[in-house]
């Protein structure tokens, strides 16, 4: 029973989808969760300047003696990965694999939808990921650059006349295509699950990346349920006030834990 | 004739409203320009981030031999001034002052609205601003924090249903309170005047802070004409790529000029 915590981190506040995730699949763990809201958005860095975020902000989730690392942001984990994972000795999960074994294990008839931030999109790192998995899938990605904004300033609703035109529009050829699987590439995504879902319909499976990633790292990341009491302590480098704010809604609950401010250098 | 350059700085590239402005009232000056890309947004950031980034953007344009700043962020000018003034031996001129001689000289009514980022509206610096020009202004405001993002992703068309969705919720209060003069007190706003003006009507004197600003400069800033070829140079901290692609959106037409990066420090 390995009973260190596991670190999750995103560059704001999205990643709490993941963690809500590995809340629920494991009660008994301790989780560090560092949102680096001092260099959001990561979408718009240049690869190195994302390199080098990553590598700190492991390196912070490290001094808590972790057994593991979700990266719950896709733009982090599609240019990081797999380079990233062998400098540390530690599994380093980001959500691009778990996403898209989930994504080539759901199709029927092997059209699959992409979406996710220009970064991520523009990054390739899902089609490169599915493409080794199942060669033959036929792929359909779309950037949709104002969810993250509409996400962050509460329009979830599915009926809101801006969050509704901007899905019509952001998944009107991915829906035309006729995929039947869609990946929702983006730790914010699943806040607009039902706005999304409305519009694709039933026949179309959404796939959750920071629920595979938290699937993943029990099943194929060799970690052990811990037999702690569940505790959570939340790390922010800038306005705290703002995580405190709006972090229920991306837990799905009430936050429970520490919220504390770790401040980094860029 | 004082022949060195002005520097103007912003978050990221809203400042280039206020450059295109300084460009047509001063065409012979040199301007150097600083986009402070890696960093952007200020307006979710502590007021002591915000301090720091200040002063090192200032510090950095200063190794230009620079005449005069325009802190052409809202947020920075909200937040940092008068205070940041006193540190220097050069002029900073923010957007706050001079948009709100502006409003006030503009008003037949004493009923001016301010709309802004979400930190613009909460440090209510326009309003302590207006309220000392003139104490019976009666003010109204509004948080408008979709409107960057809708610009940034092209989305300045007046009939488009999402950016006149949410100019429609915004304004509606400050319509309906029977101003007759609106501050657009962020950089980004003026590629929206049209929706902006399309909504609230001729009635409405639209404030261009940036263009208060560069008439600051000029009429009470002390700065005098310079003889040069009005030559330009644009540095950015991160993603020059971007730059390219959306200076011009911004300028209202061509970039001219060289686009360098500069890292910085955080």
């Amino acid at each position: 029973m390995d009973t260190r915590p596991i670190g999750v981190f995103d560059s704001g506040l999205g990643g709490l989808t993941a963690v809500s995730e590995i809340m629920r699949l494991l009660p008994g763990e301790e989780i560090v969760y560092f949102g680096d809201t001092a260099r959001v958005p990561y979408g718009t860095r240049s690869k190195d300047t994302i390199m080098r975020y990553v590598r700190e902000d492991i390196d912070f989730l490290k001094t808590f003696n972790i057994k593991a690392v979700i990266m719950a942001c896709g733009t982090a984990s599609s240019v990081s990965l797999p380079q990233i994972g062998e400098e540390y000795d530690i599994p380093i999960i980001g959500v691009v694999k778990p996403a898209s074994l989930a994504a080539t294990s759901a199709t029927r008839n092997g059209k699959i939808g992409i979406i996710g931030t220009p970064a991520t999109i523009k990054s390739r790192s899902y089609e490169r990921e599915i493409l080794t998995l199942s060669p033959r899938a036929e792929l359909h990605t779309a950037a949709c650059p104002l969810f993250v904004p509409l996400v962050e300033n509460g329009r979830t609703d599915p009926d809101d006349v801006v969050l509704f035109t901007m899905v019509e529009e952001y998944l009107t050829p991915i829906k035309n295509a006729g995929v039947d699987t869609l990946i929702m590439g983006c730790t914010h995504y699943p806040i607009i699950e039902r706005a999304i879902a409305a519009f694709l319909g039933d026949s179309v499976t959404l796939i959750n990346p920071g629920l595979e990633a938290a699937k993943y790292l029990t099943a194929d990341g060799g970690i052990e349920r811990g037999s702690g009491d569940g505790s959570y302590r939340f790390f922010v480098s800038d306005d705290r006030d703002g995580f405190l704010e709006n972090a229920s809604k991306f837990l799905g609950g009430k936050l429970c834990g520490t919220v504390m401010l770790k401040e980094m250098e860029k």
